[in-house]
């Protein structure tokens, strides 16, 4: 082979789409330190004080916290497949892609699965949800916290009670909240819970948070069927994560060293400090773009700080202007996906994205591309 | 929470155990580079360069080949979960942990497993393959090249005409030996490899290369069944590490950054230097070990060159010597697994590992160790 392929250098880029977020300089100097053993001594107290952070940001007592290695989608499929067995009725609520994402799992691992749709832009209520479940009596009903693709919140202070009426596990996606805005897991009674690192949490991607309930692990010790995965299977990853430290696979090290930093970052700074600095960098937003005449997607109630859908300004030129934001002021945002394709963008608020210098940057690179 | 963990200092290590193996500074350094999008141009050009450096460290030119996001056994996962359906007859070659994790994993999706099994210590021969395959008759035969739970290398060249000609599907665990020691992918007709990032290749653990021939894709195409996974379903992830750029997962960035460095660092060295740099090191430690009184465990014929497994030169003190050789002298060794725990020493020399200098400074301490 001729052999011509040369170093890179990354452009500079302002990471304000729906992920990955800007992430602080420490948590990368974190990442670039000498990879050490998975069962080295001094990694394994690092496990337990990112597992003790862990809870702290998910606002659970769960003894189950601990990474899945993989990304945000890995984490859904350790939730579900250790979960959900064939013909297990579950209702999805959807309501963007990754409600979508969840049925199509939960299909292709065999069970019966029921949705609850409602259009793209719009958010799950209380009302829709307690039909859904009265109708269909499913053991399971996961729902998506933060729709990533639509920048709506479906409100948990709400609709958690109705699951936890029922009955019925609970299995949430807080990929895009978990770090950016209230998430309370064990207040919410949420028995499986997902969420990745590279949203909120302020950690380049590859690693998927998770928290199981002590309910959630009985389902699945009561299984009939084995779990058709061997990398995701909750009882062989947590002897490893857990206290026995017994080998399973060897964890991302380095991503680990990444996430112990972010975390310490976010208790350092103090969960409601930090929600509180998404919401207010979301509100600062709302105001440059209004008045640059750019309109939002969502309704005002039920906005992501952390995501923001807005109107494209002309469906023709989006992804030209887009690509302009890109080429000439190094900034990403993010495209509609889907129905929404062509239709809104995306703009990102996120960990170290939500601060005004970079929000002051994105508005004034938009208005001169908007004014030409 | 009262919040009191403290940014960690990583202590000096000098990693000879079975993975991770030492990385080289220029890996540590790109991966410290700042995230940018998984569909930003530039990362999709990167990842064009990955496939094609991938293809030339495989050997192979199967357009299909990529790293997978998460560590050796998430490939693993991956090649079983896509070629496997239910009921499918697999035989597995099992000769330590690794061998014994595919039969697992394919008992877990529902195939009817058979399995060749010789001791842990020895290594499957050409005869032993001959007979199985004969009486099993087959769909798919796994068979592990490096078996790092023993320090045995399965003989490929003699092992991999004996699938082909059965006509099975050839499964290949070339995790310990990519990059360290002679795979030729296309030219033992594999028809779905795996390996890892963490051992030979270089760089931190996180993903894991994988290689699918023309004709594993057509079986996959043909399935009867649904795949029951969509984080490792193939034709979802090559959507997005194809041609077409869809969004499936957000890939873990930074990892990528790392293995596009270990790629380089591979093919600017060339293949044939870097397993002749591991073979000499492997020599090197042989003279050492021999000199100290301390003895293989593996037949001389089939052994690894990246892991040496000695019988430990005492039982009893095993492990207190390990921890010293740790604690003392900043070195890490594998200890043994399964019916080898307590009896061997796992001796890596992997990547930055296979150098004349660690080689002296192991050697040193362990000649100190053993003369108290």
């Amino acid at each position: 082979m001729s052999f011509n392929i040369q170093p890179f250098h990354i452009p500079k880029r302002l990471l304000m789409g729906p992920g990955p977020s800007p992430v602080h300089p420490s948590v990368l100097e974190k990442m670039s330190c000498a990879p050490i053993g998975h069962l080295d001594p001094f990694f394994l107290s690092l496990m337990e004080e990112i597992k003790t952070m862990l809870r702290a940001v998910f606002q659970t007592s769960n003894e189950f916290t601990f990474p899945i290695s993989g990304t945000g989608s890995a984490g859904m499929e350790f939730c579900l497949v250790n979960l959900i067995e064939p013909q297990d009725r579950v209702l999805v609520g959807i309501n963007g892609l990754f409600g979508r994402r969840i049925a199509d799992l939960a299909i292709k691992l065999g069970a019966e699965v029921k949705t609850l749709e409602v259009p793209w832009g719009q958010s799950i209520e209380v009302e829709q949800l307690k039909e859904a479940i009265s109708k269909e009596k499913p053991k399971v009903v996961a729902l998506v916290h933060a729709e990533t693709s639509t920048g709506i919140c479906n409100p948990m202070e709400e609709l958690a009670p109705i699951v936890a009426e029922s009955g019925a596990l609970f299995i949430l996606d807080t990929v895009t909240s978990l770090g950016g805005s209230p998430v309370f897991i064990d207040q919410w009674k949420v028995d499986a819970t997902f969420s990745a690192t590279q949203k909120c949490i302020g950690s380049p991607p590859g690693l998927s948070p998770v928290s199981f309930s002590p309910r959630a692990l009985d389902v699945i010790a009561k299984r009939k069927t084995k779990i058709p995965s061997w990398y995701f299977d909750c009882s062989l990853l947590y002897g490893y994560w857990g206290h026995e430290r017994l080998y399973h696979h060897t964890a991302p090290i380095n991503n680990n060293y990444g996430l112990h930093q972010s975390l310490r970052l976010i208790l350092e700074e103090g969960l409601q400090n930090r929600w509180q600095r998404h919401y207010q960098a979301h509100l600062m937003l709302k105001e440059g773009l209004s008045q640059l005449g750019l309109k939002f997607f969502t309704p005002e109630d039920r906005r992501l700080w952390q995501l923001n859908a807005i109107t494209v300004p002309d469906e023709k030129t989006e992804a030209f202007l887009r690509k302009k934001l890109l080429d000439a002021y190094g900034i990403e945002i993010g495209p509609g996906l889907g129905p929404l394709k062509g239709k809104i963008w995306r703009i990102g608020l996120m960990a170290e994205g939500a601060r005004k210098e970079n929000i002051e940057r994105l508005l004034e690179a938009l208005k001169k591309i908007l004014s030409r």
